[in-house]
């Protein structure tokens, strides 16, 4: 049977899910875009289902589906005591958001967490209840209580939540927000920082994990395409042709400045000169991270060096996965 | 205190919300467009609320708003049995859709809801039961329980409804749709007509009505401008110069045939003659429906008509206001 | 059998014909946008099929289909010998455009169709034959053949003709233009005038019109409605309140300037004094042109009239539709 | 000479301009949308020339051009002591804006104009100057003498004003705005109302319209339908079928309401009976204004009214033009 | 003179083209784009023509062109018995499309293209033809007379096909489709597999390849790069870091397992240590097909690999162009 | 303090300015797309200011910014006698435009700058000036003095400038334009060849340069990214597999043609037989210019190469920077 695969079905979510694994090599092709099924032909074993980010932190908690694509939001909101629910990949870069809490404007005195714990703790002593609007109800429910805050309502809210206290059904609201404008326009103002930052993250389960070799292989893979691609982003390939009387007068000098000479040194050869006249040159081959580009391109000049051309990797891989080796120890600690 | 007016926040019943009450004259206008209050000039006395449109429906319900704007479905599904809603009108003529039940494409033998009511007996008899995925659960419910239907299963689904059957968690589905091409691309096939025809409705509640008569004259000023709006369409002003010698010979000719002589009956009023020489010209006003145009163009041109101008009117009353009338009797009811 | 009606399937000519035709009171509503049938409220015996405007030439002029829209360039075009083909309204006023020719902007002599029959000649003298890109074949023909061009090819272009001459398989071209801002583009200009100005227009056969007395009946509605709508946007009626001893008074005052007193003559009737003071007042009712409002206000204000306001008709019609009269003579003549 | 009216060419004055003379039935026609000329079929004598609105201010002020459509706040800015420049129309009700002051969010002690007079003053003793950008120097110079403020500088901005603080080259901005959301989000606030209220105009100059015959007939020509039109936005005419005795019954109880009879009372015309059983019935008409429409639909049925239909103006006058009467006092003036 | 290159002048394969070939480093560039002439940096002599796709394939085919680009379809519906005419490359990757048959929904017998020639046959019986609305009428007769329908009527059409059945003029469609929503829009569905599968392709003439060096030389470049492209897309280069005590001990470790080796082996140089206690270091550079990179990964790592980087290549190229001598020896053979 | 860091804040320089500079590897990021402040990784101490490309040149001249970015044509036209600014690069490759001279299409005797000229002298004889309407009013005061214009008047225009003929207030004007099409709508045709090419260009200071050592750095970093990054598009690494009997056999064969043998010669390693039976096989790598590859191909083939692989450079990087080191040694002369 097919392992099921599912990802969110429309929004930022679906639109970063799709040219992410495609960057990945894992191209997710939907025979068409009015169905909810596709597949990846790098992966022939899995089928690939879209469903709406909160649903798939359900049906991935409770075994129906072996590996999904939600955000971390929904994942803390959603998970309870369900401690079978794995985070496998936390750090997919996109679909990035923050939940911040937001009192009116007016509330010139409130600056921080503390003021409103001090506030709620004032109106309960009026007799008065303060009124959290936000879908995030887990979420602030632990948040609340690890704050300090003890008297408070939470109001289900399933959209246009910042329009809350503009409409007299909440005090205050806790929301996920980009830049803050809609909040404003609703003269609403942050206090304090973000409780929860989110992005797009992968999980499963560790009984799916666990019993299924196919589902393990299958993360294996994912994780390492992830993650290769991931890596590729800060490193390059260096190659520079340099004047020299030997591989070792070379390598040498280039290594004579460590910290500028790749990852694990330079591969040097020899080039055949094009005109005899001119002294030996030497091709230098170094992976160096992308921000370390212009010192090393200096120090190579320095040497000598010219025709130094830099080309960027799709993947780069080191000896072992360290987030799929990671997935293996959370496994097994429990 | 403002009386609260509750309209749906975003989506096609937001647009067609805003242009109809603009067409009746009492348009909506909101200071700031990310902001989720808003007013009408023509009722100062009036909050005007963005909200869901399910949650107008709980907040009508519960008294917390006393008029709003939702669909039809909507009030099915919610309502549950707080007689206390009341919809005050129910063909607002924007927001239409259906609800309907689709079965996957290749199930050849199920054509009607009672082949499904067979099928569903069938599975049961063979140990399974039938899913039926919807967000509409309370209108399903009561339907399968009125059509024989005795063994289900409800699936709850909050989006992309028409994708549960080839995503594996339902067998068939129930939802909204318009043309039926979203079912079809997902390989579903409508089975019977449809549940339920829903469009945008007024409503209001039995106490807000009753205990508030801030409420009841609101609501009639919207009933009067919605229905003299509605009936508008439906009928237009004829004016013609007929020839004749006085006002009770061209009156007799034109209610010879009294199914083109207007509502009541013409006006007639002599023309000065621009030219003396000319005979004598009657002015002829007449109140007909919009369909019935040609002929009554056809009967006054027989009796010599000329000049023929046919004008719509923006608003047209009755004697009285028929929705008030029928709300008011609903009131009293009970 | 439904009356076969056709309808440009889309382009600007789809877009004009159902705006117009809504504009009329004669909507035509498509149950599903992607089918090619749809209907008429006002006129249920028709069924209205979408075609391609070269089909709708073709399928009217052969007994097909009933009535149809379409382009007079498309009619000029193919109907050939074909005498059964009738236009029945010819500026139904959308979908307009030329028909111009234009040579490359390097032909600095040739600066009108007389030029260009003398080239075609000193071609021909030369051994040449000079080629025309067109997709109009026959309406070229003749009009060569009427402006003297003898020797001449016409080379068949079903797209793009303007780049004919800089693609090198023609020299001329004769194309349909708007502002002429393609034909600049590639680096062509206008020689003369128009050949040929088009829009849309409303044709029928002699034989349908003959044989079938519900052909005629439902053209005689739709020229109607069309005339009538037509004729509308160029009058409106005036209203005003004027002083005067009597309706003779006012009447004889305001026909003074028989220009200025409506088509036959103001419609005069006794205002009830809201003030019984005042003297007393007379309502009249004038319809005039809709380009004469301001010498008409001028001259009822010269009287003393005020509250004087100008409603504009929808609908306009007189004694008889002069486009149906014509109709009917065209078909009788022959 | 043809008579020189210039409009704004882009944006949204451009836009408003065009939609607004097209609905005072002066309907601005370009041949070209690419180019800067254009007509209005119904003023043959004026050439419309496209300018950017500043421009239009100067060259009207300077005589170059003799009538022009601009904002206030570009007339206030550049007018100078040129006093032959004459705003013969001030609310064309489009293209509204405002013109205010903003400083930094974090100056929370500014919180009026009198709180900016201050802090310039404490400014200059600690030997500062307080730096405002702005677009419109003249009038904050004027606004900052009469206000007050005496030491400052203005620093001329052409665009994204906002940014100046931010960008360190000013301390507060005087900028138009419609929202207020742009300035938020560069973290400025609005301090005190606005300075100065602006939307569409109309302008010519004594000159032209003194010495120029053709100027001041165009201008009342314009200025007639302008305020035409925008008087037949404030007033319907009611018709109604109210059965009575006599004109003089009905007549007399419609005016027991003076205040429900329409600007000079009911017009009233026997209902020729469809029915002859039925009592006599009388046609009543009255030009009320928009809001009153309600009260005086249930004074008429109260009265025993049906068929009440309400039907729109589209150009209302009045015994003269004020607007134009007003000008020509303007002008006398001086 | 220059050699003739036409690209189809608009729509998806304009759009395919211009992508494809920028791709392949023969970047198409139009100096002004509503002119019908461009040009390609790397192929001066070359002149590109925009022409609509069905001209193009007759122009190639009757010598006006030397080469150009269509879609299969068009060949072969156009390329009748022109021999000349020979299609170079037959899988440029874009402009994909099915030339499928479809029948009216309610058809339920008809599910094979032999239930269709039986119907035609019964049909044929009964004195009746079966209509086939469709343009590709010389591929329909082929695939007619090769499947046993012998009895039917092309029906030409050039515009919306699948209306055919549902407006009377025919009793089925053969079109092209991607995703057959529009055929069950109009109540339709598709019988059988694909008649025709389509993409972009490249064409020529024998005559002007035998008669023309410079036309055999453009199209070995053209077909190069194309090839040189496609093949990049399916291969990596891959580099890795691995320790060993010499070249040949790990040049003999990694071809242990020849499938992950590398095309032809890999290339081993010795990496200068950055630090010199660490024992000797090799980086080993291999071609490996895209879809093997995570086993060759893998094994590299099995080996000790680390900072294994995986880059894409922009062409590859193999020892002689496989299709530039598949085209040469296409054109000797007759 | 941070190095302040203009570029334009709108338009297509904008949108050209932040791909470029993302491209170069040294992405602006805006926190928020309304503010006016950005941040670039790479660069952490440079603060990016967005101002309009006009205020960039007086900014950067005057000493308030260290570094911008504007457009060539504004740097000539506002530098003025400022001999302090400094462009630093004047080929970054977008926003390209040219400044021309266009007069109406019916002077047909002007045809060049000459015949301006000449015309000039005619109308100054005739008692007239020469009108130019332009925004480049110091560009055209310089070009009339060294073209022999010597009457003529600058009109200052700040928009809509091809439009000042057909309004009347110039009689010729000088403006931007990218393919004419405007400039013909308003029936004005281009003089001569372009008055000036502009695209966008980097500006600093001599002061900021020489007196702060950070601005030279950044300019350094800033000028080394982008010179390797357009170098990049001109060179491509190519790799092939040969076989041979010895690096030095290899070597000599490939640079027997030195032109094809890459900048500085191959670099030749031996691959590691997959297949021991098969001769040994080299890997050769050159880098070569992009428009040479295919020849290059062929060479490399002609020795046997397969498997050649051609890959894009991110940066090419050559043994000092050309442009920084043009800036130096501008710096010094003065």
């Amino acid at each position: 049977m097919a392992l099921r695969f599912a990802i969110p079905s429309k929004g930022s979510l679906y639109d970063g899910t799709m040219s992410f694994f495609d960057s990945c090599g894992l191209r997710i092709v939907r025979p068409n875009p009015r169905r909810y099924t596709a597949g990846i032909a790098a992966l022939p074993d899995v089928e690939v289902l879209l469903h709406r980010p909160a649903d798939i932190v359900e049906k991935v908690a409770d075994g129906e589906i072996e590996i999904g694509v939600s955000g971390l939001d929904l994942v803390e909101e959603l998970r309870g005591d369900r401690d079978d629910l794995l985070v496998i990949h936390d750090d997919l870069g996109y679909g990035k958001c923050e939940l911040v809490l937001a009192v009116p404007e007016t509330w010139i005195d409130v600056r921080s967490w503390r003021d409103l714990a001090d506030l709620a703790a004032e109106l309960h002593a009026a007799g008065r209840t303060m009124r959290i609007a936000t879908k995030y109800q887990a979420v602030m429910r632990r948040f609340c209580v690890t704050h300090g805050i003890t008297s408070f309502r939470i109001v289900d809210s399933q959209g246009a939540t910042e329009a809350a206290p503009g409409l007299g059904y909440a005090d205050i609201v806790a929301d996920i927000t980009e830049t803050g404008t809609t909040l404003r326009d609703n003269q609403l103002k942050i206090v304090g920082g973000p409780i929860l930052k989110s992005q797009a993250c992968l999980i499963s389960s560790r009984k799916a994990l666990r019993n299924d070799p196919q589902v393990a292989q299958t993360v294996q893979t994912i994780l390492e395409m992830v993650e290769a691609r991931r890596r590729a982003r800060g490193v390059v390939q260096v190659t520079a042709n340099i004047a020299g009387v030997s591989v070792e007068d070379v390598g040498q000098r280039i290594v004579s400045r460590p910290e500028l000479a790749g990852a694990q040194g330079p591969t040097i050869a020899p080039v055949w000169p094009r005109d005899a006249e001119r002294g030996a040159l030497f091709m230098v081959t170094l992976i160096v991270p992308q921000e370390r580009v212009l010192p090393v391109v200096q120090h190579l000049r320095a040497l000598g060096g010219d025709a130094i051309a830099v080309t960027p990797a799709q993947y780069f891989f080191t000896a072992q996965s360290e987030t799929f080796a990671r997935v293996m120890r959370d496994l097994e600690e429990r």
